[in-house]
């Protein structure tokens, strides 16, 4: 637990779109995102709180992946350290100097132990905060970046080096019925999580989450949704999850990329917190409420880009065999 | 349209369960509904609103029917007036005297058109409205009976007998491609509806419907449902009709009576509002935002009593041959 | 209570106003109101779930008054009826012939029993509902006109003109010590009110009110009106009262023109509902939350025209003397 | 800002109160706290989604002081430096063993630069978290502690002292026109604050505040406040605050001590997160909506007690002259 650097928060998703007009209108008049500044390849988009340039990248590219998913350091000393860990694992980085990317500083990438594109930044330019502009509110008024969650081949090698090596907390898991981590909610701010990670194929990004201020947010949000055309891209909920008690809602952006909007949380401040543990199969996890996840959920998530080669990844089966939760009524 | 007789509005249930107990504690501490009183066999509930008796009876019974579906008119008088016209079109009625009923006056009761039981009476009780002792409220917070939705096996007759001989007004309804009424939302109060017919085996009741005063009020019940043990009885939603604009959501009680709690709805006062159609596999029709509902939702429904014989009647299949609707993405 | 016509509701009200942009950005970013058509002198908007032409006449002129109240009846030979009885009571009717004014039909004006100009119609024009053009809507998101409060000098003169003369139900009123009615809340459609009356220096219009579908609407209205510079026109709430439980708040418009946002209500569909008295110095009633309305809610108002002249109406004070409810804590 | 120790968080306040049954009623049935425990003399009452023993104690006393204001620090080692700075200070130190305070490990005591009585420890009991118990959910459904606002005589001698001894971070402040620290907002946990102090007549604690999970519990409290006799217990709101953004409502319990019952806020985890200036006249940082808070919000707080001889402390006026905003409309 005791680690060289600060990690602060989930920062930022690059995102692969095939379609900028389409997806500007899906997360600007659907999500309610702020459009800080844009180009014929890029939109960069922030939340209706955030004080900074960015949590959302789109890049126009020809097939829709994730390009990396990013993390905010207290200091740009913080990157070195982490540079340092991630090479005594023999974990090869890459730098991105100041002045690379469009409005944040020096950069570190690297691939995790799962194969996921890590990035940790220090320095990111500032904007006007529009949280008291409501008069711009719209759509579903995402109002920050919450937490990524990966699915991937084998999560106890991420939860290990998440906890062990990068400082992370967990503060819900779930387990098999053979005592195997089979998802983990693990957390820098204490909220429930920055980063989950999920058995299945993988690596890929199964989401992005952007936070609500409140559940009214979210049933407008399918509202408005619905009235744009989009009611096709709500693929799940709104339902609280039992795991984390959010209230939720899963979309699919235009390129399947997958999206929650999310209310709810708990402060996870205390060191003395204990883990909530869950079994895989209790329908209260899953949704707290009963209804059943669709296939699709478990089953479709986002291929990940090499931090190396920009080619993407290839995926592998996860590593328990049990692929999403059975339910004996 | 002119009618003899003034028809206010959809006023009670009488629901015969299984187990007093266990409706007890899904009616009232589920729903929220308040207890007015009750002896060994029965239990008669009202909505946080309503200034009467009660709006719904649970009768103790080996079966789970539905005894009668009630309506209150405006005076005593017109139930000799809707007496008579029952008769000159071959209704059989029965009376049932004041005093025969505890906290109500004089009922007429007859088998529509269709065989739904109805009831029709003028005079109830009138109780200590608790609307403003918010520090009762419980659950789901249901404040007033809206609804009755009715599943019959010919639409078409339904909506004639009830817009034609019982002065009802049609706000909404669901055509198939050969132009037929599949379904119909018909009212007396200015909402959207009193009764709903919808094609299918009948004669059965298909919900009873209690209205919220707000969207998080439904939320907060799912949540207070979910924790007493009642996840399993969520059967459909939270989510938007297209059809009625409500947000609803659908419970099966613990005799399997299905419950609507409903909130939304606009106002249908005035003559000259055009009914609106609905394509029957027009996906926002069912659901706005775009979840299908379980099969299990078209196909159950609850059987309904003889008001002569106190038998179950025999249901027949819907007229109309497509059971529910039919997406082709 | 037995009547030769039948008013359905409220319809609209005619303000005139010195500054048509300003108040256009008033009631469409703020209030949430539609515009259906306007030219260099009129706006005619409407709410998100009308289907009518409008409900709200905002006019051009050199001061602030307020034209006409209306309410909308079944037919067009309600008209006439209503002119005779007006007449019978030595009233003086104004017609306004189909086509004289914009989207409506044949109009009778006149000036009620307490100087607040009337205006009576059957037809308007039909257009396109945006109910759930959820992606349209703005600020407030007022769904439907509800009703007008009138301040004038004798209510219990108009509280008998009403309810014998024009066909209104009582379901709450205020009294004094002294058993006089100080206000009344008398509706036609099944709400707690198309219109209230007042004591207090009139016949003046106190506010228009409209109608909200629940009470996040009216939380997220006070931070768009503040988020535009509409801050001060905040008169008093966001709060409860206590008499017809509404969630409510006053604005003022740029002109002064008081406007109520309003959620809540009940159902007053029933003959034998017993209208519900408070006391005038109960502090429940005014604000079942208990904070006092400020002075200027007592004291102000917009004047009125009279119908056929067209000019302002002189104003005396209210027969009762109590200007407005006293606490003794 | 570096120091030797974590403080982690608001813990708990310890109120003195004269009558537990009062008290009892108004913070279980009105905010909906849970009692996890009491005797004769004092009731533990914790939030919803609290796994620890408590956060706030009522102590049966003659007179309504406030006994202490608690944080928790990351172990036991920080207390033993937090102790060795304030001796550095000169600042005497008092330690509650282990055992001697119930439910809580070793605890340090001391009064701050200001007066305020503080307290310290690392290890609370843990209890059952009630977070997804919603049908055991009461009134305004307080879900955590959130933090303490303190009145002080030389608020720049406080926020000195806490930033650059204590390791607080600042998210916002308001100055005067002479670029003084009129009052600031504080934090360790990354919210808008743990702690803030205004200028006024001090050592005194103006409130305790508890977090909401939305802004509609909020609403609901006061309904279920009023429903139980606690309308006068209404102070201020429910409105929003410019500063912090928060919507909220204030109450003053059956001994005078002031609780804010708060919903919204925002992320401050960021070291760049710049602290936000607003002007003591800005009518907009008291209350973005506009209304002005009543003289007694700016007048009265709780006195407090002498850390070590347990005496209410002597208070002094405000050092900056201006006791309230002042706007000239």
């Amino acid at each position: 637990m005791s680690v060289d650097f600060d990690i602060i928060r989930t920062a930022r998703a690059i995102l692969h779109v095939t379609d900028l007009e389409r997806s500007r209108d899906f997360y600007i008049k659907g999500l309610g995102l702020v459009e800080t500044e844009s180009d014929e390849n890029t939109i960069y988009l922030r939340g209706l709180e955030e004080h900074v340039h960015h949590s959302l990248v789109l890049k126009k590219a020809d097939a829709p992946h994730v390009e990396v998913t990013s993390y905010k350091v207290r200091s740009d000393a913080d990157l070195d350290a982490l540079a340092a860990m991630f090479e005594k694992h023999g974990m090869k980085t890459k730098w991105l100097e100041e002045g690379s990317q469009h409005a944040i500083g020096r950069a570190l990438r690297v691939q995790d132990v799962s194969g996921i594109p890590l990035e940790f930044f220090a320095k990111m330019d500032t904007v006007e905060r529009l949280l008291q502009r409501y008069d711009l509110y719209q759509g579903a008024k995402a109002q920050r970046i919450d937490h990524f969650n990966n699915m991937v081949s084998d999560v106890e090698a991420a939860y290990d080096f998440y906890t062990k090596e990068l400082g992370f907390s967990c503060s819900e898991y779930t387990a098999t019925e053979e005592d195997k981590i089979w998802a983990a909610w693990i957390h820098r701010k204490p909220s429930v999580h920055d980063v989950a990670f999920m058995n299945g194929e993988g690596p890929r990004v199964h989401h992005v989450a952007y936070w609500l201020s409140d559940p009214m947010s979210l049933i407008h949000g399918c509202d408005v949704l619905a009235a744009l055309g989009y009611a096709e891209n709500i693929e799940r909920g709104p339902a609280r999850h039992g795991l984390s008690n959010a209230f939720f809602l899963y979309l699919r952006d235009p390129d399947g990329h997958r999206i929650e909007l999310y209310n709810g949380d708990y402060l996870t401040s205390d060191p003395d917190f204990k883990p909530i543990r869950w079994e895989l199969n209790d329908k209260r996890r899953q949704t707290f409420w009963g209804a059943a996840a669709p296939d699709c959920w478990f089953n479709e998530a986002s291929t990940v880009l090499d931090v190396h080669t920009g080619k993407p990844l290839e995926t592998v089966a996860g590593k328990l065999k049990q692929a999403k939760p059975i339910f004996i009524v």
